[in-house]
């Protein structure tokens, strides 16, 4: 990457930077879990970006969007591994296979992941895969869902004195299995709750919050497709959920928040916005 | 940014691009909290970078790097704002008037916070600042700390079956008081714990959780100066947690994780990184 075109970089790190050399951080055959983001390509990292520009073959799935995969050179391999429905445990050990393949290959590997790897992202199982293979495997951060959607609502997932405490859950169950949270521990009226893969359980969610004794009225924030153009957000409350979750949410991945937090922004976050848009 | 010399991006957002034309996303007299990410300048995103490169006035804390002030323009005029101890909420105060006062001098304000600006970062008083004087004002996301410090260890935060659960809490209690988290909640076995602000309480932590039945031999890794050059990394367990901080960390950010998810990538992250820097 020519210097000059950006802002001069006082400080960089010239040992991280080295390309081929001693200190190169993507020799062939080793495996990058690179966190993609939200979706938004300008949410990537610039590691994430100058690790992409380098690799051979990638790998994503279905969260990784279109604009981050336009930064991928014309000359690279892109593959999807997708997962369908029901059969995750079959196709991640699939993923894992074609993963040390292609560095056995002594290709330069980008698993790209939505988010960032090591939050809901299935990062261990290519982490040892590659390991009890002798590849070398690193991560590069992404921001998580979560982050994006506060940007998205102009509003803090952490209030002093108020929201103390964020916990990031997931509402997805095996096929056949029910959902089983520890309610009573989220329902915790100080903390803020993320709850990632909760679309089809939002009903579930509510009623157990609510059993557990978060008040009806609980700020909800739903945010679907987040950093994306077809972006959409939505504030309810925690005993309107379900009625949000299923007339408002479409196919896109979507959040769910809740919690005091997500209230005192609700009420100017839109207006600034427009301020904004003007 | 000319084209060209970074891989093209085929779908890049040209209205989010826009500058100082009806769409321009940093108009006069604007603000974003920006998220600095945990302090290498290669973990700011994309989106961070440009901001910065547009910034007039920059405010920027403690916790934000040399490497990524040193992508400031030379023209950007940039203003520390750092807390000092015990005397946070006055502190805070003028930085909401500062922050107002550039913007109603119609400068592009940039406010510079360390990891993301939604987690632990005071952004609520800041937004709410802003909008109460009329000022556009917006959130670009940043890695946070808990992600850095995971990337850092070749760990994952969560794990299918093991550690379904993420929960950031911060240990900073106000000057005087004692540290009062719900630790029966947070002592759940399936769970993984990240600690902000938490060296000095590390032993009320450890105590705490202990207490509320978390067994001795749970893993935790210490994370200070996660991303930055002179980072460390430190595994232990969650009765050694009081000695481990109190010999092993120094003045740095430094964050706690705790919990199973640790424990699986500890024993071969470290062969891992050896073969990677060989
Ligand atoms: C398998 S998890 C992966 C999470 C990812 N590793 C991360 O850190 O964001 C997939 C879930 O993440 C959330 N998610 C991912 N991208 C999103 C987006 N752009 N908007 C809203 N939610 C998103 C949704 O809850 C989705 O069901
Ligand atoms: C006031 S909080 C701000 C957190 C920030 N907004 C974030 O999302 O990471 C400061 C705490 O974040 C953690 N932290 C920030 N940067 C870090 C780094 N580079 N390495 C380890 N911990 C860090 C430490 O626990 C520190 O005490």
């Amino acid at each position: 990457m020519p210097p000059g075109d950006r802002p001069a970089a006082r400080n960089d790190h010239p040992i991280i930077r080295g390309e081929g050399g001693v200190n190169d951080d993507f020799p062939q055959g080793s495996v990058w879990l690179v966190g993609a983001g939200p979706g938004d390509p300008e949410l990537l990292t610039r590691k994430a970006e100058r690790l992409i520009a380098r690799a051979e073959t990638i790998f994503h799935d279905a969260l990784v969007g279109e604009g981050v995969l336009g930064l991928a050179p014309p000359t690279a391999q892109l593959v999807y591994v997708g997962k369908r429905a029901g059969r995750h445990s079959k196709d991640q050990k699939t993923i894992d296979r074609l993963i040390v393949e292609a560095a056995l290959r002594g290709e330069r590997v980008v698993r790209l992941k939505g988010g960032d790897p090591a939050i809901f992202g299935r990062a261990t199982e290519e982490l040892e895969a590659c390991r009890a293979a002798g590849i070398a495997v690193s991560i590069c951060p992404g921001i998580t869902a979560a982050s994006a959607a506060a940007a998205s609502l102009g509003a803090s997932l952490t209030l002093r004195g108020l929201a103390r405490k964020l916990t990031f859950v997931t509402a997805h169950a095996r096929a056949g299995e029910t959902l089983d949270l520890d309610w009573s521990s989220l329902a915790d009226p100080q903390a803020t709750v993320a709850v990632y893969m909760g679309k089809a359980a939002a009903e579930a969610v509510s009623r157990g919050l609510l059993r557990a004794g978060l008040p009806g009225e609980t700020p909800v924030a739903l945010v679907q497709n987040a950093s994306l153009p077809i972006e959409q957000r939505f504030h309810t409350r925690l005993d309107l959920l379900p009625l949000a979750a299923r007339t408002a949410l479409g196919d896109g991945p979507a959040l769910l928040l809740i919690g005091q937090a997500l209230e005192r922004t609700s009420r100017c976050a839109e207006a600034a916005r427009r301020t904004l848009e003007a």
